[in-house]
């Protein structure tokens, strides 16, 4: 038996803090655990009672058998050290601590704390809280919460970092019957966190989906490990406070003054797959449909509606929402002729017109849903004149059974339709009280589905060999024996080099023959130019030369540019790549983020890059199926892919670069900052003009 | 009396098509109007019958009594011809035509349909329809549709063009107390149409607001007027379908090409000042504050909560849809300090804490209304151990009567706040189940009033003369006379100078003295260089001269050109301004749309134009007020304005630039299409680099 599953099918629990006095806390969690009494005994300790609603109570816990496994702590912060060094006595598994109390009253509250982990620790018992609202398993009727009543049982685990939501999310579900499989009040997280319990969640089989309500992520290692391996068997979607919070620390390079915060945990978790609720509602919204309704393989809906305004909103919904209507075949129109009157729409949405009645919807149901290329079915019903919502309600149930596609309704209206919506609830259907919301849930949850799927697929491939990383790893650590941490231009450049990142690299030269070896080393065309500390207006005396196509060019250039100077004004040339098609200026950058550690930058660069801010952020390493992703999200991508008329430009060697960087900056922590802007992309080649790096101080 | 008030406070009312067949609309619409029959005398017409539900019937319209008011034709679309020609020798005023069967059928019913309209004109008939359910007006107790139901009495005019839409909001309407002056199916809109409407409501004194389900606009130009006066009294709300549909056949200027017909309509009705509801849920969130609160004066909300999630979330989508968190004076801290426990949050939003009660609620929501630098106030509950939400309803209720500004609730639930939720609602306040759409709905609303606010104070200044207008004209009249409609880039370049709009203008000289005149027409520095049609590598042969500063560098520069080639090669010089900082490249352009005329575009220029798509639409013409709000909707605004220590750009002569451009286009109709691209504006001066001009074709 797993650790945490003491916390969700103990085989006994014991209460200290129960009680009968009216408005206490010890008082709600004492009734909601004597209802299970006969599935698992329960223990209540109260040093000044021998019984409480007529159960046996306990006045201390030496009292209590062996081999306790769950406890439930409702007594005052300062108790808790000595009841859980007690509790330890009696093998105690694992302990929920409701009791406020503790960090959220600043040092001491933080020490009291810390001492009450250490001993569990010792003891190797897990504690969820403190300061929460307890535990709810709705499959075997355990409710070692003080809410006032039950959570239905169902397939979702909902996990809260907020009392409140909890409370909320649970008078919502009793009236619209969503059922729940596990129900956390996480509170403080001082042991058991979100990672814990979305592995729990993952392997639980009664289990369909995770939702969560999250403050702070916790441990950002570990959940983001639990949460790509979840993510892949099953939804995780969270609800997350804070967008518009002023981002953490920014850091001091360029990369980090554009990545908030937020905006990494939203590159983050998208990134292992999890889908982020935009708000209450949509929370809501999934709940409804990932506990009633199968998981769309697609994003391509059809709808059957008997008004055409609600469809049109619906439909700009789902196409703004990433969905698609699903194409309708010439055979399933046919089909459909044969049913429906002369002037329904003949595509979809499918207009069944005002008149539908209950039998018409039927029809039409079976008929869309047969279809293959149909990733699931929205049916919307507007009260009109001929509507009758029951019996249509009772005609999609019918229907449904036959279907092993989500089925969706938006029944508008109120009063009119209640008894339709009992009859779709009591038979898992969620309904929508706006067609327009039902597209847009449809559409990300598919669009999540989908992503996920790519995910699995996207290769762990290495770009850079143990070798190379040892030998860019120990350049970086010679400047740093030299006292720097910012590299020099050169010096970046050469980091890029050797992670075979494409870039305009800069040699010295101090006779033809070095000139020559160096241009052959960067590849032609070259530019040469006076290298000289006295004269500043290089063309003016005949010191730039463009242009160079072979050794010879190289040799003749060197020699007129020495012959143009005094000895005194020579210092060498410089050579370099002739770049004359820069195409699209890019930024590739890395910062490293207080919560999720190395983060990458990507997106349109130059001088414009904060004000469009069109760049994303991610995580690495990434593959090159993920760096695609990535470069997709941006707008500069509309134009790296070609358009009007414009030649596509070396996008794989792009997605290559950024898998090569992304790499580099994960794989060597002592980078602590980087910038590659411009990195320019056109139709023939990819390189970087400008580099920097910045390695950590300590 | 106005003509559209015989539809609403009609003096009687005749029924063409009363019926007492099950099922049938004429029978609905029957029932409907006798509910009325003490208030206004109800006719009854149906050839086949004495009586209808014991009310007389009339065989024939000639029956009829003289001066009818308001007709209602149920009959099939055929019969409508030669009901209205019978009732027109009646007098009648006014006629709602419910029959379907007319334009939505094709060319026949088309045709059927103009026939209608004729009669109607010719008789001075005004028509609602065909193909609609009716109109109500609940102050009067009139409903004239076959709906199943009769709407509430409140302060909302509802017009709608889709039937289903009608009767989906006057089921939620009824469960949800929402109340309205006027409810107007408005069908096919062959004669009364939304312009009409809401004019009518502007001037209705009993409505607070007008909501709006749009499909297509009508006549345009008369509905951005109504809209534009009216927008200015009181809200009008629109849904409109469509947003992805694709646009309105494409102009095939570049400027025509980003306008899809949606964002010229989301354009057009931002600048009258109404507010799109951007789906259903906002419709119907607006509904229930509009006609239950006053409206905000500002946008700066302050929030009392019980928990801190819920208000964390909701501060999100505060921020998000552009509202603000009210400040709190030290005096008030003091004040709630007295109030709240010692863990209050000491800021807004307030918490109240989890245990908070009905009489805490009441005492901070007086506390938090006396601040002046608040305009709205959000109470959020959640449903915790300690709540009381239907003492806390009431508590709210009561602080309400001496507080004048908009309060909104935020119960979250369901069984649990029931009771609470009737208590708020029968004293008018509106709940959101959930917080953060709360605090959308505010913001939005908000903004759009402090907009319109802003549009009342935009100057009607004038920068074209009548004269400058006519010098244009009369120059492009020319041109057209000439044969062309595509200007060249000389031509261009003048009439942007004509409108006083900055140009690099270019002139040809022969001689120095004509250069020398030249450049004192575009002012100096200069540059010039050579014209000749054969030599193509003119700085080669010392053809071109930069910078100069004065009369004497041009005709240096001049005999220096001259001397350089020989003679036969040698065909004058061009003259052109020299522009060293070009800054930000801009566009500013114009096309038209089939539906709203000239459109004017602008925002980020150059080549990336179409990768970055931050460009904004407008109708002219513009005031500098109107041309700035446009601008500040960029993304390169942040630019202009100056950052990372770059100095702000010229932005009052962007302004006027804008101001100018669109007075041009809009009071010069021969103007088909243009462009200024690029439009370069520095901190320095704002120049147009390139123009383009292309007139209608008839």
């Amino acid at each position: 038996m797993k650790t945490l599953d003491c916390f969700f099918n103990p085989k006994n629990v014991v209460l200290i803090g129960a009680s009968e006095t009216e408005g206490s806390v010890g008082r709600t969690i004492t009734l909601n655990l004597i209802q299970s009494q006969d599935i698992r005994p329960c223990y209540l300790v109260n040093p000044k009672r021998e019984t409480i609603f007529d159960h046996k109570a306990y006045k201390n816990i030496s009292d209590l058998p062996a081999n306790l496994e769950l406890a439930i702590i409702a007594t005052p912060a300062k108790t808790v050290p000595q009841v859980l060094e007690d509790l330890a006595t009696k093998q105690l598994k694992a302990c929920i601590i409701i009791s406020a109390g503790f960090k959220e009253l600043g040092h001491e509250g933080l020490a009291l704390e810390n001492k009450v982990i250490a001993i569990a620790k010792k003891h190797q018992i897990r504690v969820i809280g403190p300061n929460c609202l307890g535990v709810m398993n709705p499959i075997n009727s355990l409710n070692a919460t003080f809410a006032a009543s039950s959570a239905k049982k169902g397939s979702l685990a909902f996990i809260s970092q907020s009392g409140a939501m909890c409370t909320a999310v649970l008078d919502y579900s009793q009236t619209n019957d969503i059922g729940f499989s596990g129900f956390i009040s996480i509170g403080s997280m001082a042991d058991v966190e979100f990672s814990d319990l979305i592995s729990y969640y993952g392997d639980h089989k009664e289990t369909k989906a995770i939702l969560i309500y999250m403050e702070t992520v916790g441990n950002t290692k570990a959940f983001l490990k639990a949460a790509r391996e979840v993510s892949l068997k099953k939804p995780i979607i969270i609800l997350k406070a804070g967008k518009t919070q002023e981002a953490a620390k920014a850091a001091a390079s360029h990369t980090g003054s554009l990545a908030g915060s937020d905006d990494i945990f939203d590159a983050a978790i998208e990134e292992v797959g999890v889908l982020r609720a935009r708000d209450i509602s949509d929370l809501f919204n999934f709940a409804q449909v990932l506990d009633y309704q199968p998981l769309p393989e697609g994003n391509r809906l059809t709808m059957l509606t008997n008004a055409g305004g609600p469809a049109v909103l619906a439909t700009d919904s789902l196409i703004l929402a990433g969905g698609q209507l699903a194409p309708i075949k010439e055979s399933t129109i046919l089909e459909l002729n044969k049913l429906l009157p002369e002037f329904w729409s003949h595509s979809n949405p499918i207009d069944l017109l005002g008149d539908a009645g209950a039998k018409r919807y039927e029809a039409a149901l079976e008929i869309a849903a047969k279809q293959s290329d149909t990733d699931g079915i929205l049916v919307v019903l507007s009260p009109q004149d001929m509507t009758d919502p029951t019996g249509t309600a009772t005609a999609i149930v019918k229907a449904k059974k036959h279907i092993s596609k989500p089925i969706y309704t938006s029944f508008m209206g109120a009063e009119f339709i209640q008894e339709g919506l009992k009859i779709l609830r009591s038979h898992k259907i969620p309904n929508f009280p706006y067609p327009d919301m039902a597209c847009e849930t449809f559409s990300l949850l598919a669009n999540n589905r989908m992503w996920v799927k790519k995910l699995k697929s996207h290769s762990g491939h290495s770009f850079l060999s143990e070798q190379e990383l040892l030998k860019i790893r120990n350049y970086l650590m010679k400047i740093k024996a030299s006292g720097r941490v910012l590299l020099t231009e050169v010096e970046a450049k050469e980091v890029l080099h050797m992670a075979k990142i494409p870039v305009t690299r800069m040699f010295f030269a101090d006779t033809a023959q070095e000139a020559v070896k160096a241009a052959n080393e960067i590849g032609f065309p070259i530019v040469l130019k006076l290298h000289s500390s006295t004269i500043t207006h290089k063309s003016d005396v005949g010191g730039v030369k463009l242009n160079l196509k072979n050794d010879h060019d190289i040799q003749k250039a060197f020699t007129e540019i020495k012959n143009a100077v005094s000895e005194k004004d020579f210092e060498g040339v410089s050579v370099q790549p002739m770049i004359t098609d820069k195409g699209y200026e890019l930024i590739l950058g890395s910062s490293q983020d207080p919560q999720f550690g190395p983060v990458i930058l990507t997106g349109l660069g130059g001088v414009l890059v904060e004000v469009f801010k069109d760049t994303v952020l991610a995580l690495p390493p990434l593959s090159m199926e993920t760096a695609e992703h990535l470069i997709q999200k941006t707008k500069i991508y509309t134009a790296l892919k070609g358009y009007r008329g414009k030649p596509t430009t070396q996008l794989a060697k792009l997605y290559e670069a950024i898998a090569r960087f992304s790499e580099l900056v994960s794989k060597i922590p002592e980078i602590e900052e980087s910038d590659i802007n411009p990195l320019c992309l056109s139709d023939k080649q990819l390189i970087a003009l400008d580099a920097r790096f910045v390695l950590k101080n300590h």
